[in-house]
């Protein structure tokens, strides 16, 4: 009886959701699991009682994901070192701007034999290289780390309406405990579908870089051009996503970018809603500056699309290869150079022609 | 100078739409192109007068195309011999039912050197076999025949508004004039960009094939089970088709499905509206009889997706495969059997276990 300790980083809407479904399972599968999980959750008062309090007496996480029980074996915890302590598995899902903080915490407080998740969409990107998140944390803390990714609206999930997720877990050493099937059994529920493959860039790649095609297809609803020009988009956006990945990240597959929740169908979410998309459109629509638009129409979230659109323009022009990737290019030129995004056939159709 | 003769054979809003981009192109590459495209036009009086007429003198087809001004170029002919005497290539673009007659009219009046395109989306499936509507016209004609599918929904293709395709052409003789470029410049438009593949099969197949997945893609829009779960749906949609492809069609390529217009983008198209999405999510709402259903919605179109539904589970279920395309099976059962639509996670979940 393996007995393994799950402990939950996190405790946003999308955190308090995978703490939810990581529960369920715990709870069904106690020939493998502790059941009780522990969610890390930074401490705050709500109407002057702790939320920790709150979680762990009412069940719900009434600030971040109001409306939705957690199960009983959801345990708060407001202190980091003690909510990982003796944990075989971590699940990170925390704001990416918070993760070097933690991480600084949990250094030399985790055994390398901890496995983790990183369920944190993306890479960071700098002029010089790309660092995938669930890397990062590896190297940070010494430990084996994977990623989840997928067409996964927080609160559609934790309505527990269908859905799907990819799962991008290579079982780092052969006498391990924790395998694919353990992975899988720790976080699939019938209405949550998981398929585990072993391509951790391919699926961190997706949850960065289709953010960018996200960008486009709103300027194209901008625009008003219709369905037949979105689906081109998207399209588009996902051959680049798979040749970025293949050029950058060799060890990578198409396949992930192509077949997987985490790539094709988190593309096609993302281009039907959501914050990129929607700054997209009111780019077109008003022309006005994008950080005046995003912080009003947002309220202070970020469109992650915006920041990754430019740091990968960068990166792609410090190597010489902006030109092959023209729809990323277009939407940096739109969004930064004043570029017009009527022109955007004519700049794909110009570079399909010289390659 | 070649001085290659195109005939169009059809004339509704696809037809038409089409027609205009041949001549369009026709006309800007008179080294190639004779400038006059013939069209097959179906007579009929509008308001007394002589479709052709108008066509000819007017320059749009009011009926099936009105608010479009056609290139004067396009020339509307009555007869469907004198419309494609001499002619070097034959774009075929009628509905799917009309085309038995045309065939048995052109049969012995076609020179085997003729080449053809089909824009008429799909196959033809009955219990004891597939037959793709491109290989249909071949051997009818005696002559070879390629096809054209994408995301292209008619009135935002003749509106000019950007969108892609993907055409299907494999050279059937070293020695002919007409090649992949030839094919290129005749429908490639700054609005509408062609990629030339050679699978004839796989393109054809995505015209069908993503009908079914437009369906299933209505009922949970019919469930209202949000973005997550329908993107869930086109890719499990995706990959059932590309099986299909390349189980039954062993030469088509897996990426005509998940790289080309007609595959990805023309499935996204689809699943956003049209009529087989429309038909699904209503019969979800309602759950009336489809075909009181679909007479009603579309006013006497067809949902192509209902027949393909059905003809391609017969098709999987006599030849034992049925359950290795849990999706087809269920919009079929959905449709036909009284399967509840509420299962289809559950459906889809037991038979991933078993494969």
């Amino acid at each position: 009886m393996p007995n393994l300790k799950v402990s939950v980083i996190g405790s946003g809407n999308w955190g308090s959701a995978i703490a939810k479904i990581v529960a369920e399972n715990a709870a069904e599968n106690s020939d493998i699991f502790e059941s009780d999980v522990r969610m890390w959750v930074f401490e705050e008062l709500v109407a002057g009682q702790k939320l920790t309090d709150i979680i762990n007496s009412q069940h719900e996480n009434v600030k971040y994901l109001p409306g939705i029980k957690l199960p009983s074996n959801v345990v708060a915890v407001p202190d980091l070192l003690a909510a990982v302590q003796d944990a075989d598995l971590l699940v990170f899902n925390v704001p990416h701007q918070f993760l070097p903080r933690i991480c600084s915490t949990l250094k030399g407080n985790v055994p390398s034999t901890v496995r983790a998740v990183s369920c944190i969409k993306g890479v960071e990107v700098n002029g010089d290289g790309i660092t995938i998140i669930a890397n990062y944390i590896s190297n940070e803390l010494g430990i084996y780390c994977g990623a989840l990714s997928g067409a996964n609206l927080a609160p559609e999930v934790a309505e527990e309406k269908y859905s799907e997720t990819t799962i991008a877990y290579k079982v780092p050493d052969p006498t391990d405990v924790i395998d694919a099937k353990i992975i899988r059994t720790l976080f699939h529920r019938s209405y949550f579908h998981v398929n585990v493959v072993d391509d951790v860039a391919g699926v961190s790649l997706c949850g960065a870089l289709k953010n960018i095609v996200a960008l486009a297809s709103g300027f194209v609803d901008g625009m008003e051009w219709g369905d037949n020009a979105k689906a081109a988009i998207i399209r588009r956006g996902l051959l680049e996503m798979t040749k970025f990945g293949r050029e950058f990240f060799p060890e990578s597959n198409a396949s992930t970018f192509t077949e997987e929740s985490c790539g094709v169908a988190d593309v096609i979410t993302s281009c039907s809603g959501g914050r990129n998309h929607k700054l997209g459109a009111a780019l077109i629509k008003t022309r006005r500056p994008i950080f005046e638009l995003e912080a009003e129409l947002l309220k202070g979230q970020k469109a992650q699309g915006v920041t990754t659109a430019q740091e990968v323009y960068e990166f792609l022009d410090r190597r010489g290869k902006s030109r092959e990737f023209p729809l990323f290019t277009a939407v940096h030129g739109i969004i930064f150079e004043g570029l017009d995004s009527y022109a955007l056939p004519r700049i794909l159709e110009e570079i399909e022609q010289k390659l």
